[in-house]
């Protein structure tokens, strides 16, 4: 029966979540008052309480489950694949395939940006997270050996920014296709594998 | 006498994009009215109607102003130094020199995005000429057979989305230090010029 009940409660946490998402991406984040998220959901202000402290919580759980979704299709992506080059360029289009699955939730990090302090945390930890299973997969490579041991944080940021930018490019300004988003993230990621300068054309120099 | 009065009349159409630029900074680029810019000008009405369209317009002369500047800050560098490798790492520090001295402009730029299809069209300007201006720049090289023939674009797309982010953390999050985001793009352009993976390590595989 205590499953009965978890299922129930996980179901009722889900529904304000969806409601939420919904409003936010109709109205914006930051017209979107907890009012109307709970008149919407159908519950109580009692209900909406015990699983939120309050909208930015609902922006940030929306967050982390994305997240978990998009760690989650990786792994699995990594079952399949053991070729780590092949691993380091597809892995891209498999992260923005996840954006584009949940484009209400992309739409809000890229408008929601710089609102308010309050929001910007809730961005920066999705952030965080995210540059950490960036770094983490690039430190992997280095330790196998197929990697150059370069600094790993610099790297995960320009992965990081570029997806974003594209979500940016794709959902904000329509200026480019999914087609075109997940073309441009996977040729970057090759050029970045191989490197843009020939060896050898400075005149023989080592690096 | 024509000179004079061109002169003046610059000097007046930089009054009022400093005192506009001020405003946006302290209050926000939203909640700044035009009147407010007007009144704080000490100049009339039909004065500012005289430089700016609305206040989109004195945005979008900000951003073109700003980009300029950059624009002569990197051909400026490149009279000094002819090393086209070196060019590629040590431009993106000349750029962040810019965003640090002009550090009201970038926090704009930071801020404003997908706030209103007005804001988002000044600024996709903006980075359209940045981006054709990086393309330029690494279209060179290859041209000079010092970079591999690589879609340039996508390479243009992550350069920049870098250099909004980290500046993005510097100023809005306040995460880094104005050294950290020098260090992380220039250490990012190394490996994307070297190349992140080992040659011959996937089993002697060409790429």
């Amino acid at each position: 029966m205590g499953n009965t009940i978890d299922a129930k409660m996980q179901k009722k946490r889900e529904k304000i979540m969806a409601v939420a998402l919904h409003l936010f991406a109709v109205k914006g984040y930051v017209n979107t008052p907890v009012r109307d998220i709970i008149d919407e959901s159908g519950f109580g202000t009692g209900t909406f309480y015990k699983y939120f402290a309050n909208k930015e919580d609902v922006l940030k759980q929306l967050l982390a489950d994305f997240l978990e979704q998009i760690i989650a299709s990786v792994n699995n992506y990594y079952k399949e694949e053991s070729d780590l080059y092949l691993r380091f360029i597809e892995t891209k289009r498999v992260i923005l395939k996840e954006y584009i699955r949940n484009e209400k939730v992309a739409g809000i990090c890229c408008r929601a940006a710089g609102l308010s302090a309050g929001i910007d945390q809730c961005l920066k930890e999705f952030d965080d997270k995210f540059l950490l299973f960036i770094g983490k997969n690039i430190q992997y490579g280095i330790t196998e050996g197929i990697f150059r041991d370069f600094p790993i944080m610099p790297i995960a940021n320009a992965t990081l920014a570029l997806i974003k930018y594209l979500v940016y490019k794709w959902i904000v300004l329509k200026e480019i296709t999914e087609e075109e988003m997940l073309d441009m993230a996977t040729s970057f990621h090759q050029s970045l594998a191989i490197g843009l300068v020939i060896e050898g054309s400075r005149g023989g120099q080592a690096f």
